[in-house]
């Protein structure tokens, strides 16, 4: 059995209205009935016994994760100070493994990502496993089948084993969101995988990674761990944590780590950054609306994505639309705008609805 | 002085779902802040004296009727035990008036029809009394300006007098809701007026009309009005209003009697029957949104219509909607249509949703 960390952070502003700042993405049900948190705890459960995972997530959140996951130990839900990205959240979880398990095999899973085949993503985890039994730091990645820009990449270098029908390789690079063209050529190359922010390592092999990549996150990191469960922990943590410097896995570590490898596999896995794409998902065909959590009534109606609550919503003769309808907004977009719900989301903070937000 | 009946009867389906059987569009805010019911009355008041009022309406919205016309006697509030059309509701209401003040000019106003320029709707009405007073059955017509399907429409004959720079004409002819192509014709020609269902009469000429045009309604009426106000009153009505035959006012008397004048008169008088056609009217330009009764962020969004509520409505990248938010339902149309709001209401009734008609 391993060992998880779902980081549990941000807020998805551009789900708003279903997301807001005290219901983040990962808490809503995307694409439901459960939560996103709740679908990648269902997704880890036969890799990880609830004693095995943490889920490190903002303060503001501590109780709501508590509740959407009933099985997984209270005390096993960490609460940040501070967002500090996703190095520290990961770090100090590594750490608390450490204490139990100094050579255990740890993944880390973000906590609002979609995956439509639950079976294959657990074999992809198996055969990363496996690489990370053999000192490698490990990440899953997804073979990039459009030239999609709001995505991080990973060159495919020589490959390393094969094990279930994966073959898993070495990572020849990391590269960041790409323009259009640059993300094009990718594509056609074949020699590209989107960096699903999964990870995978035997724990004392990530921690020295740490110390050497980024040793102003360890030092901290392992004197909050150290008086972690004692009367001083909680002090520790609030001390210490402030001085932590805010840093992703991915640059921190993975990108600048010698012996990295990467799975690429195929799970239905998407990040469901906006409602455009999660309509695009969900949709079998293009011209399908999607329906998700309200009673509907559709006439000449195609494309149209309704994110509802309690209020039964009709539409008729409309198209490319996406409704997102909760209990103190309605958003009504088209569905080319769905990146511009940022845009509504700033002017309303110009605005000081705070309430809104 | 004159007296008035405001008849309040109908429900606006293709308002739905802001117009519901219990709350029927008369009652509702269109296009606000006030209510139709409430404009129609302050639109009269500077004719028509309170106790000299009657309004006609459906049991069911007695109470609502009495709370949004404060002013009005409650006793001068008739609840229909049924509805019969226009004609029974304006005959009670002469009768009623004739006990009182036997050559009254009196004048009949539906309750739910839009007027944007009150003063100018009062000059047709003082010319209207004129030829009422000379014995004319009298109707304000307003002066086709396009060929618009959903209204009656009556031809204009010989001028009668001017007064107030308004003349007065005899009727020619009451012609039905047209096909598009007659009413073409009909507006070409400068000699047709629509109706605007608005009458004016002395009231024992009407009762003379009515005895001898629809003696089956002049007798249950007269009968009912006679014990009107006794201990028998509520009896009587409840035992004979079933007896009367269900028929309009136009049909039964203006488009039979004889002597019938016109106001060709022009005072922003509109039906609003569909969302479409109130987004038309209140619309400075055809590109302008329209919002009423609710908060409002829009970006890039031109010719649509909101009618709101309690939410905050966001529209972002869209054209050429409705989106009508309720408590219980959400419709987003698109404008074109407005006129298939009718088919979704008789899809919910065939879903048994009686709880949201």
């Amino acid at each position: 059995m391993m060992w998880a960390v779902i980081p549990a952070g941000g807020s998805g502003t551009r789900l708003w209205p279903a997301s807001r700042r005290n219901r983040p993405k990962f808490l809503l049900p995307l694409p439901g009935p459960q939560s996103m948190l709740q679908a990648t705890w269902e997704r880890l459960r036969p890799l990880v016994a609830p004693q095995h995972c943490f889920v490190v997530t903002g303060a503001a959140h501590v109780t709501a994760v508590r509740e959407q996951l009933p099985e997984l130990p209270a005390e096993q839900v960490i609460a940040e100070p501070a967002p500090r990205g996703t190095g520290p959240a990961i770090g100090l979880a590594a750490f608390l493994v450490a204490r139990h398990a100094p050579q255990a095999l740890m993944g880390s899973f973000a906590a609002d990502h979609f995956v439509a085949e639950p079976e294959a993503f657990r074999r992809a985890v198996r055969a990363g496993l496996r690489a990370a039994s053999e000192g490698y730091l490990v990440t899953i990645g997804v073979p990039a089948r459009y030239p999609e820009t709001g995505y991080g990449y990973i060159r495919i270098g020589e490959p390393l084993f094969t094990a279930d029908d994966l073959t898993v390789h070495r990572v020849c690079q990391f590269k960041e969101k790409p323009d259009r063209k640059t993300a094009e050529a990718y594509v056609r190359s074949g020699e590209y995988c989107w960096n699903a922010s999964m990870f995978l390592w035997r724990v004392d092999v990530f921690l020295e990674a740490l110390r050497e990549l980024l040793p102003d996150v360890h030092a901290p990191l392992s004197a909050i761990a150290a008086c972690w469960g004692t009367p001083e922990g909680q002090r520790c943590l609030e001390e210490l944590w402030p001085t932590v410097p805010e840093v992703t896995i991915d640059h921190g570590i993975m990108e600048r780590a010698s012996e990295v490898a990467v799975v690429p596999a195929e799970f239905g896995w998407a990040d469901l950054g906006d409602w455009h794409g999660l309509a695009e998902l969900l949709a079998d065909d293009a011209d399908d609306s999607v329906v998700l959590g309200c009673e509907h009534l559709g006439l000449d109606t195609r494309a149209t994505l309704i994110y509802g609550g309690r209020r039964l919503v009709v539409m008729l003769g409309v198209e490319d639309l996406v409704v997102v309808d909760t209990d103190d907004v309605l958003l009504v977009a088209h569905r080319s705008r769905a990146q511009d719900v940022r845009e509504i989301v700033r002017q309303l903070e110009q605005l000081g609805r705070q309430d809104l937000l």
